[in-house]
């Protein structure tokens, strides 16, 4: 005996989402019958809005519905400065922090030799062809992820930029706010003694 | 600084879902943009599917797309018994056992004080009907969940059922198939003594 056909396509759907399994897309399913006539319209309508009203910033890479996005029309925004991030969400953390005013670029990922992805797979180039017809860019501050991946797209990205005269910075690493000495691994812990700052 | 607005609208509707907070659901809205449009088209299409074209059978209650259900309808199943669950998923697991071939009842639900739902606020009032109306049942078997609620359940179904003359049983309780009695927990080695069987 099978599901009747509209949930079974329902969990199928469910099971394509990264880490639900067909247990869970069941359970979500049968949630899903419960909920809310205006409620699973809506989900349903903003689904087919991401597809058809979101799209990558031509110049940043950012998610937008206008092109270019937001932050790269931002007439007040520093212009001499470009913060590489892996993915749009990072962009959404440091601006949360509201410290920081320049530009943006994303990568759409980073290079990761273990799973075949080189620097043309990423939004390297239209980093490359910004940095080329934007003389005014004095820094590249590298916020890739603090993962193998990340560190070698940001060794590259070094390489590749820094011949250019433009200076490439990256994020500090050590403890976090809040750490506690005994709970930080050996390569936090490493990372913060050899980039101790003078008191 | 906000989300472009169809992201956002999306992230919401991912944390209507059980077990889906904030981080989660900006995880699959993100994982949404990047799919493939036809999954995107066919999950929006699911949703709406099961909210429009599933309905549950005003006869036991499983959900189906046709009412009476295919279950109900099937004139080869065994008609003096019902297997009474909490929920539809729970017929989907009957049936997988291809052993049973009587009929369900589904309560949606359990009788559980300590969340406020009594006899009265589950699918219990369709099942006395049903008995009063067919009487060539000859058996219930309950087959609520081994919890307290679903214990609560099967007792107040005996006492209702049992003084009209209809046999009611319940699963039996003890070991599941290959368990370690090593690792089994106190309640079901006392109930697995407790229904020993004469070998």
């Amino acid at each position: 005996m099978q599901y009747p056909e509209p949930i079974a396509k329902l969990i199928d759907s469910y099971m394509k989402l990264p880490g639900i399994g067909e247990k869970t897309a069941t359970r979500l399913a049968f949630y899903t019958l419960g909920m809310d006539q205006k409620d699973v319209e809506d989900f349903a309508k903003s689904l087919l809005s991401v597809k058809k009203d979101l799209h990558y910033c031509s110049i940043c890479g950012f998610i937008t519905e206008d092109d270019p996005c937001p932050i790269c029309r931002d007439k007040s925004r520093d212009r001499s400065t470009i913060l590489v991030v892996e993915h749009s969400q990072d962009i959404m953390a440091m601006e949360r922090m509201h410290e920081y005013h320049g530009l943006y670029h994303v990568l759409h990922g980073s290079i990761s030799p273990s799973e075949g992805t080189g620097p043309m797979d990423i939004n390297i180039p239209a980093l490359l062809k910004r940095l080329q017809k934007n003389t005014e860019v004095k820094e590249i501050i590298v916020a890739t992820n603090a993962s193998l991946d990340g560190e070698t797209t940001a060794q590259y990205l070094a390489k590749l930029i820094k011949p250019a005269g433009i200076r490439v910075t990256r994020l500090a690493h050590g403890l976090s706010a809040g750490a506690n000495i005994d709970y930080t691994d050996e390569v936090t812990l490493f990372r913060a003694v050899q980039g101790r700052t003078e008191m």
